[in-house]
């Protein structure tokens, strides 16, 4: 159902490639079809929505409405467009900007809603020092337009300079975000020096402090709005494990309990692939008298506890030892192993990718290099294979052991792409250039070895893969901003601009196939491709416009082409994307860094490997790392220091468990661990009406004194 | 003393102004003597240090040491280049860039020092994710000169695009800065559609991801280190309590304290200036119980009580109303009055802003127009004299009443201006430029008044000119900063590029007279006057560097008329003040704003105002803003409902107490409370000798359970 959903949702949002303007043109017939059947499945999906909740909660559901509400609206202008195309009037295809609605609203995309939410949350607090700025600017503006408009000062295109409080306040924007830096103040210091003390005072007060207050601003609502969200979250779990011991409970002695089958039982319900030894583990934390039974503050960490992820290790011998236990006990073959294992191996491989980079950057159609390259390759697979008779494969291959997998996929996808490639040349006497590319970027990332062996930028680039996932969500919510802004900008400027083979010199060439342009900074930088003739294209100058630098020449360009109004969808875009979208980017990435940088480890993880320890079943994650695993296990295979009943030391024997490393999965976790310290284990917050209805003012809870258990 | 030695540091390091390459050249003797003097002057002062300080210590300080080994170079220096220069051999001066030491390292630049050892903290941290980008720019280089090198493909100059390793690194880095984004990415982008990924991936990781990273890595040592120093301060001061308390005990019952003739002393000898009922009033917060003793819980607040500003407000009757009462009590006057404290006039006064803001706009060489002008001068006026015939005078021009007087002094100076253009226009009939942009900009100034009325705005600024000192500090390391490149880009790049009048369009003034520059970026934006020619100069181009739009071409242009290697003072400028410098800003803006966020009001604050609200002398600081002042203190006059004794209530009668505004002199001031309401009020801190071996690791210290006190 939910991968129909997003089925659905994808055919819906790429349709744009195929309308007009279109990348890969349809008839109208075809793309209104497919339309329909995409609004046929959401209405599908309502109907049912509408039969399993309740009708008051249903309706009462913005979400809903919102997709009724599209879907009507969509249905209208396919009628208006259909027909008035039908007697050949051309119209506007409007509803298309609506259909991110259907992305955001389903159920399935609960990330993005809530920073949708954040962001509105955030706008009243940005309004009034966005007013401020503006104001700003135009008081500047004026002080521009008195101190240089009556001097008849020119700019290097020969154009008046400072003559119009319009265009003085769009040069002033666009020097808030740099781009046309220091060419707006070039004419007027050059007439006199002290002019420039205008620009400087003006960067300073609206670049640097004005754009830090937006990033202050965004950041700390961010915070506020998601530490709300996560409060609220993890009082609810509480609250459910509270109510959940209460029908479980059964009175022993003058306390309530819940006993230790029942604890079993419902452990395996809620995770059904549990192991025995890991429940078992969990066990002895919660019961940690050995009494039989678990008392409350324990069962209440009992979704804690489950949720960390413990690895269980079964410890096997090296299948070589017990295949041929003699040749690979052989002197010759222990020189080999503890060769792998010393530290100078990584060292001499490190200076073989360094000699290997010199080499990709000479010129490889020197044959000698070409027969160098396969030398390499030899050398990484080598090196593959010495650590698989070294290190036991499983273990090196674990689910967890990130790096090995990464170290040999990027060689075998070298390997495979180098003899494709060779294959193909051999075969057809033909360079295919697609291939070609590849195997030079995979040639180039073998590279990226070098971070394995580098332990303080595996930590960071680790860090980068944590907040990986959180970072699509970003994806989630620009896609959908670039999208609606993308349709916008068809309908507005599509077929303006042309693009032409660089190498066309032409008069219609070189001004993008539009007069208007001519003299103009955007035909004379080239950028008739930077157009909105299509989807993929106004993609990549929404990206520009991102990315900031020149887009004052965009916006010229189009609005040279169009009407001057044309600056302000380009003003719209910079403040809406950069301003508030690139911000929440930063804060999102600060925030993530400080928690990883604050949060060592939780309480309840510490209490597990204090378990671990105390059994003597404990791995650490280092000994793991620098690959001392199958040592260590010798080791301690003897036997357990453990003062436990024979009955669980047999439970646990032969196994290892090791907290899988601190990753996670996104920063919402993280950030609920934190603030889950934050609340005393007594405390048992608030009832569930006040929870549901926490705003971001009271983050911290003034009196979290009600009592609903016995 | 020290405004000597400050004086000394401004002569020594304006000498540039008047050195070769000068802006007001004077001969070698004079600046070189002009130099011996400060030098003298520094010997001075340090010989004198040295009297004063143990012999230990003065030579344990590498402060001293610095300036020492900087006086014998600059010596060293100039007599080297002073020999030369005899035998007429031009060498370089190369220990001008060493004047900022003495700036630095004098004690008087406390702030400054610790912002440099901020930042050399913070290298460590930032050096790894700085090898990590440069090495995740190589590995793209590599990448790009693969895909793109052999292609023939030309830039918009029609040179050849990608076919150095070294340029494309620059290039590439030169894109992490967004400024030449897209053009770089147009060739390829012309050539192939899907080559636009690759630069999409680029900007993702490197100027999107790495830039945040450093700006988290930045900010978060920043705070951490900023913390540590703050803690040291902060348990410093609460042992120097304790000591005191030590030396002034006295045994009372079971406990020992401090008796009140003895604290009323010690407050007398520390803050001589204090008025006696605002000593009474701190008395009864530390002696609760008037018991005529203060305990040491008390007495360690001693400090913190004493440095809230409290004001004392004597409530005293118009003016006008002492001298005339019957006019200023009749019905016309009162009607005035409220009037006056009406809103309607607040937003009247708006209107006429606004109106004057479009009369601005428009062309005053329109008689009417200039007409007007007088018109709204006496406007402002007027309003002015209302205000004053409404309010005391001397509680209208309160110390703290700064938005009272930002408006009295914009008016006044606008009326100086305004009359003195006038009488030099008819005097003279000559219009002095310099008069009337100052006249015009104090005109644009009179709209900042619609900020006063706005209470959000309000808000903002005042958090701004709160943090305004602090951000001079900043002035200050940006100063140093700019002062050694400077000193090296003149000696490096001085002469290289001249600057013509802009209207001469000779072939050598198109080239900057400079034939390298022929075809180049740097002479077609005509950059000309972006040279190291003189230190105002050399200052105005590392502002734009700073912007960093536009570098590229700067750097380039100066390559082009030394060598490529001049490429790297610019790239090495961008990492120290923007990577660093603007960094730490930011980090510092943001900070501000959170604990001007999070911070309402400390423990010792609101335990002063509950004292103040328990004797019933207390005025709210939102009706001393919103002008209801008089009012209020009306319908109080009448007595207090204290319970206290009547001698207390006599010394207080009278009189009013306000908390002054929650203005913070810096954020240290912030930030040291903040950390103070961390510190639990029993803890009293380790040893000294821990507190001054406090390291940035142990920011929470583990076990402060040491005892120093009986």
């Amino acid at each position: 159902m939910q991968v129909a959903i997003y089925f659905f949702i994808c055919v819906d949002l790429s349709l744009a490639l195929f309308e007009e303007p279109a990348l890969f043109p349809l008839p109208f017939l075809a793309t209104s079809i497919a339309e329909v059947l995409c609004l046929t499945a959401f209405f599908g999906r309502l109907v049912h929505f509408a039969k399993v909740t309740p009708q008051m909660v249903f309706w009462k559901d913005t979400k809903n409405i919102c997709i009724m509400v599209t879907i009507v609206l969509t249905l209208f202008d396919l009628i208006i467009y259909g027909s008035l195309e039908a007697v050949n009037i051309h119209s506007i295809r409007w509803s298309r900007a609506l259909r991110p609605v259907f992305l955001i609203n389903f159920p399935e995309s609960r990330q993005i809603r809530r920073t949708f939410r954040s962001i509105r949350n955030t706008l009243p607090d940005i309004l009034y020092v966005f007013l401020l700025f503006v104001f700003s600017v135009l008081i500047f503006s004026l002080m521009a337009l008195k101190l240089f408009g009556d001097r008849g000062l020119q700019t290097v295109e020969g154009l008046p300079y400072f003559t119009n409080i319009l265009d003085i306040a769009f040069e002033l924007y666009v020097l808030v975000t740099t781009a046309n830096s220091p060419d707006v103040m070039m004419p007027a210091y050059n007439f006199n020096w002290w002019y420039s003390l205008y620009f400087i005072t003006y960067i300073i007060i609206n670049t640097y402090i004005f754009m830090s207050v937006f990033l202050a601003v965004v950041y700390n609502n961010y915070r506020k709005h998601l530490k709300n969200e996560i409060r609220k979250l993890a009082y609810l779990k509480r609250h459910k494990m509270i109510e959940a011991f209460n029908i479980l409970k059964v009175k022993v002695g003058t306390e309530f309990v819940v006993t230790e089958a029942r604890w079993k039982q419902l452990a395996r319900i809620v995770m059904p692939h549990i192991s025995g030894p890991h429940l078992e583990l969990l066990l002895r934390i919660s019961d940690e008298g050995q009494k039989g039974h678990v008392d409350k503050m324990n069962f209440i960490r009992l979704a804690d506890l489950l949720n960390i992820q413990v690895v269980t290790i079964n410890i096997k011998r090296h299948p070589l030892e017990d295949w041929m236990p003699r040749v690979y006990q052989s002197s010759a073959s222990l020189l080999v192993q503890r060769m792998v294992r010393h530290r100078i191996f990584v060292w001499v491989y490190d200076v073989i990718i360094l000699i290997n980079a010199i080499f990709i950057a000479l010129d490889e159609k020197n044959p000698f290099i070409s027969y160098a390259e396969w030398l390499f390759l030899s050398l990484y697979i080598i090196e593959i294979l010495l650590k698989l008779y070294t290190y036991e494969p499983r273990a090196y291959f674990g689910r967890k052991q990130f790096w090995n997998w990464f170290d040999t996929l990027i060689i075998i996808a070298a390997l495979v792409a180098t003899v494709a490639n060779t294959t193909i040349q051999s075969a057809r006497k033909y360079n295919s250039q697609q291939i070609l590319d590849i195997v030079l970027i995979l040639r180039i990332l073998r590279l990226l070895r070098i971070i394995v062996s580098i332990q303080r930028f595996r930590l960071i680039v680790t860090t980068l893969i944590n907040i990986g996932p959180t970072i699509l969500t970003f994806g989630g919510l620009v896609l959908v901003v670039y999208y609606v802004f993308a349709i916008i900008g068809m309908e507005a400027f599509h077929g303006k601009v042309q693009f032409f083979d660089p190498n066309f010199t032409t008069p219609n060439a070189l001004v993008c196939g539009n007069p208007a342009l001519k003299d103009s900074a955007f035909a004379r930088e080239r950028y008739c491709k930077n157009n909105f003739n299509d989807l993929a294209s106004s993609f990549i100058v929404l990206m520009e416009l991102t990315v900031v630098n020149q887009w004052h020449v965009l916006a010229g360009g189009f609005a040279l082409v169009t009407h001057q109004a044309a600056k302000l969808y380009f003003i719209g875009f910079h403040v809406v994307v950069v301003i508030l979208i690139v911000n929440i980017f930063i804060a999102f990435i600060l925030e993530a860094f400080f928690v990883a940088y604050s949060l060592e480890k939780s309480e309840v993880e510490t209490a597990i490997e204090k378990k671990i320890q105390e059994l003597g079943v404990g791995i650490q994650e280092e000994e793991m790392q620098d690959g001392k695993l199958v040592d260590n296990m010798d080791a301690k295979d003897g036997g357990f220091s453990g003062d436990n009943g024979d009955n669980k030391r047999k439970a646990l024997k032969g196994l290892y468990f090791r907290i899988a490393s601190k990753k996670y999965r996104t920063v919402d976790a993280l950030l609920q661990q934190m603030f889950e310290s934050e609340i005393a284990p007594e405390d048992e917050g608030p009832s569930l009406d006040e929870i549901l209805n926490f705003s971001a003012g009271d983050v911290y809870p003034k009196n979290p004194n009600f009592e609903n258990s016995a």
